[in-house]
């Protein structure tokens, strides 16, 4: 079982270490210290080794920092985090409501007018301190320090050792050669002698390699400086890499070597101040090495699937397909007798996963929320909290898969036994929301900004919305969140082909019931359709049904049947052949058409 | 008849008028000259002793601008003129292809290394002269100088001297005077002493005047200077004030007392780069005096329109409503027995709008246009273009009128006779995007931006779009184009109540026909729906029917058909009483709501 639902950790812990530390801080005349949740690679999961904040705090959040200074220990944590980190830490620290409290000011407040305030420039970007700093008293001061939790923190686990493993061309679809050639030209062109590269997913993109160093995320914990003769210095555990053999073109060092080799680089050298730790650029400019500030080169062409890349996806989406329409058929037969757990069905879901035996790992923690529990946007069940799914309640499961050839995502929503009219009129929007994304053309250069209102349309006109956003980024047997493109009012990066994302619109009653629908989608050119015009539009990789008994085929446009009902069509013949017997007349009865008369007949069933 | 349908000028007066601007230029020692359409205020119209280019190269479009060396005499115009401009100019000049061809490089392609560019300060603005500056040469120099067309314009017509006219408070809602204190308000809390307001629409509404100085826009030709004070200075021609009687907080001065008024100013004083003649900031700058480059202070208030201001609209477009329901109905008995114009319709519309008794003009030049012509965005019907509706055509007509009370602008698109399929399938396509903007609810602080592809959904899904914005901001018998918001891939603006634009999605089919729906719309507070979520959403303005025989409502939603029939009943309750005896059956006929069983009978009639 890759998931585990313990409880949080006990806060018991957190006054003695807190202490510990306080004195490391007075011992180095620092008046206060920074704890990021993040570790040097700014990735969404980090390593036992590097849960620096929880191992201080207890709070074991997927987003927080805390700021401690003599008299004060503020955790900032944000609106998802508000009740969990009560619980979770003890009374000597204090939870701050952010990003409404952001932590210069605070600092501004809670610190004396010439205060130190010290951090580990490894794990904070140019951006972070940047904004930190502006907010800060004339007098006040940021020192980088090396990391005093590491120095309090004595049974520290190792670092992570897991073994890289070449990723195959048939799933890359591109040399790691050429990738490089085609990264050394375009930093070439930019005058450029070379690129930082900190991101473990871009790494491995651009080495075809992947790796086993923490949960979730397939990813090799490494540096690499990319030079513009498409050498690539990468900086990591040699140890790791063994079995991957060596290659001419990489020279492979240890962690130690990193700084060093950044002083002897000659300028100019590209960093991505979003994501390269302030060290990095520390480094380089008392080297006297100029700086240009520009993203990591690999993230826009690795977020640009190819063929391979993209069939990839296809496969692992079918793979997943299967498991999951053995769990939702599973879950029609067991549900309704009751006493059917969110642990149970989670349980279930990861076991359906493993019988492909092509399940490298679950992409993210599943979110398998009844009743009220589907309202909490990032609910993650624990002993503590799981419940039985009654009855009349909607079920949410958002989930997916690392498979070698593609990661999946997906959530759906399900009824156990008859719906509410509410429940059906709220479901209905939100679905019309994942269709009119998932059936929209687009002219070129528009960015998921100018997308978003199509999926929020439907719940708008009743006077609902959701709080996050449409949609993210995923990778191909990587990071299940990734960069640049997104569906969100705040995303301006321009929508390419190949480019991936989630379409996953929601609707959450606090009390009630949560909604959301999810399918991958991915941007392609679109036929030509008689008035000259060329634009874009998308092709769905997610092939499970819908619930059928919660959609009101009444409030449906024709156009959104039709699409439906291909959509099912598609479904059913592309997982024909590969669902167990148990699961075929629930597979043939939720891939049936919506007949047309459905939709005056009352219930829409 | 306000408007004139004659046919464009002839080019036979260019060649002399060129050489006569190019002695002049000798005598000045300039290497060129730039002659913009735009007159000293950045409007849309101009009178005609500011029809500068007009005068010179003879092209008569709404938008251009020529550039003349000793060797070669460009006419810069965009896609909607290319043919127009090559009709209008004598073979000196040259057509040029604007924007894709920039007056900067343009001139540093066809002007010497040290190349000294006049222009005329106060016909354009710090933005347009910054960008020029930035492509020109190192050794090319923009020098500033009296008008060069004015010095050789023998006949020229005296400027405009309409009469300004008090606007009532029953239509403003606010006293002059306590607009002036807000914005006197303003300017303390930024710290300016004063701001300068070139644009003739913001003195209108700040001063709660009328004028009539040139066709189209009822404004007074006018510059102000608003003190913090709250006290205005005036400059004008003061004959055009003396109906008004004097105001002990307005100093009406004499055109000529501008530039040394400013030069007098104690700074920071606020000027709008994006409005304001570049002579503004020279005179300012020489003076001493420090610059705040803000917007025109009166934009933002005046784009806000208040209760009165809406009820004054309400009315205006309810007096419009019923001249545009007899057009329509007359159109509808007499176009089937055919030979009925573009020329006559735009006649018939125009004597229509005038029984009302309230017409003051009408607010743009009516485009009026058949079968293909009405395929031509921007289409002016002429002598020369004049074409007979035939039977199986779509008439295009969009136009507005001015009244005391407010501005009116309405796009209907109307069938003579059984549309094709392919029409009624456009036309629905894009009254779903008409629909789809009216009906939607949206957060606080999105922008046009964040809408503009509900409107365009519809067409998308086909593979089509339209060339143009789904909408712009419009006075309160005003300009009928008038900022900041707009409905538009690139408009930032937020959207507030009381912001009036305009939806108006289409379809265009060179060569065959042109479709348009256009409603006004008002941003709102929407009311709340539950979720505690404060959202806005649209009154719709205009009450004129929909042509229900281009309608397939086989396509529509169930909530789209709702939406039409509300409107249709919602315009037959305005109107009822209004209509003459012989448009009545037509104006019952055509709100009739769309029976449920339309969407099943195969022509959806």
């Amino acid at each position: 079982m890759f998931q585990s639902f313990d409880a949080p950790t006990s806060p018991d812990q957190g006054p003695p270490r807190l202490a510990k530390l306080r004195e490391e801080m007075k011992r180095t005349g620092i008046d206060a210290f920074l704890v990021p949740k993040s570790d040097r690679f700014q990735g969404e999961y980090v390593a036992p080794a590097d849960e620096r904040l929880a191992w201080l705090t207890g709070f074991t959040g997927s987003a927080g920092f805390a700021i401690v200074t003599p008299e004060i220990a503020g955790v900032f944590v944000d609106g998802r985090y508000r009740l969990q980190v009560r619980a979770q830490v003890a009374d000597v620290f204090t939870p701050v409501d952010w990003p409404e409290t952001k932590p210069g000011p605070w600092m501004s407040e809670n610190l004396g007018a010439a205060a130190v305030i010290g951090f580990d420039p490894w794990l904070h970007t140019m951006d972070e301190i940047a904004a930190i700093r502006k907010a800060l008293g004339s007098d006040q001061t940021l020192a980088a320090t090396d990391n005093l939790i590491d120095r309090v923190w004595e049974d520290r686990p190792a670092p992570p050792q897991g073994a890289a493993r070449a990723h195959p061309i048939e799933f890359a679809g591109e040399r790691s050669g050429d990738k490089r050639d085609r990264m050394a030209k375009a930093l070439q062109d930019a005058g450029q002698k070379a690129a930082v590269i900190t991101l473990p997913d871009s790494i491995c993109w651009l080495l075809n390699i992947r790796g086993s160093d923490f949960p979730r995320n397939p990813v090799v914990h490494a540096f690499a400086i990319l030079h513009d003769s498409g050498r690539v210095s990468l900086f990591s555990d040699p140890a790791k890499f063994e079995a991957l053999g060596p290659d001419p073109n990489i020279d492979l060092l240890p962690w130690g070597a990193f700084s060093d080799a950044l002083s002897k680089l000659d300028g100019p050298v590209r960093v991505d101040r979003k994501t390269a730790p302030v060290a990095v650029s520390d480094v380089l400019e008392q080297a006297g090495v100029t700086v240009h500030w520009n993203d990591d080169p690999c993230i826009l062409p690795k977020a640009c699937k190819n063929e391979a890349e993209l069939q990839g996806m296809r496969d692992a989406h079918l793979t997943d397909a299967v498991a999951m329409v053995e769990f939702l058929a599973w879950l029609d037969r067991e549900a309704p007798k009751g006493g059917l757990t969110e642990i149970a069905a989670a349980t279930k879901l990861e076991e359906l996963r493993r019988v492909s035996n092509g399940l490298q790992d679950i992409s993210f923690e599943t979110i398998s929320g009844a009743g009220p529990n589907g309202a909490i946007i990032h609910y993650r069940v624990t002993e503590d909290t799981n419940r039985a799914i009654q009855p009349g309640e909607l079920y949410l499961v958002d989930s997916g898969g690392q498979y070698l050839n593609g990661t999946t995502d997906i959530t759906r929503t399900i009824v156990v036994g008859q719906p509410t009219e509410e429940q059906r009129d709220c479901y209905t929007r939100v679905l019309q929301g994942m269709i009119a994304l998932s059936a929209t053309r687009f002219p070129k250069g528009l960015a998921g900004r100018d997308l978003d209102a199509l999926a929020r349309a439907a719940l708008w006109r009743a006077g609902f919305d959701y709080d996050h956003g449409t949609g993210h980024g995923v990778g191909a047997y990587l990071s299940v969140h990734e960069g640049p493109q997104r569906i969100s009012r705040v995303s301006d990066e321009p929508l390419q082909p190949g480019m991936i994302v989630s379409n996953e619109p929601g609707y959450y009653r606090p009390g009630a019931f949560g909604i959301r629908i999810e399918n991958l989608i991915v941007v392609q050119e679109a036929a030509e359709m008689g008035d000259g015009r060329r634009q874009y539009d998308f092709e769905t990789l997610t092939y499970v049904p819908l619930d059928r008994r919660l959609i009101d085929t009444e409030q449906l446009a024709p156009w959104e049947v039709d699409w439906l009902d291909r959509y099912h069509d598609d479904v059913r013949q592309r997982l024909s052949g590969r669902i167990s017997v148990e699961a075929q007349s629930w597979f043939d009865a939720a891939t049936a058409p919506l007949r047309l008369q459905d939709r005056y007949s009352p219930s829409g069933m």
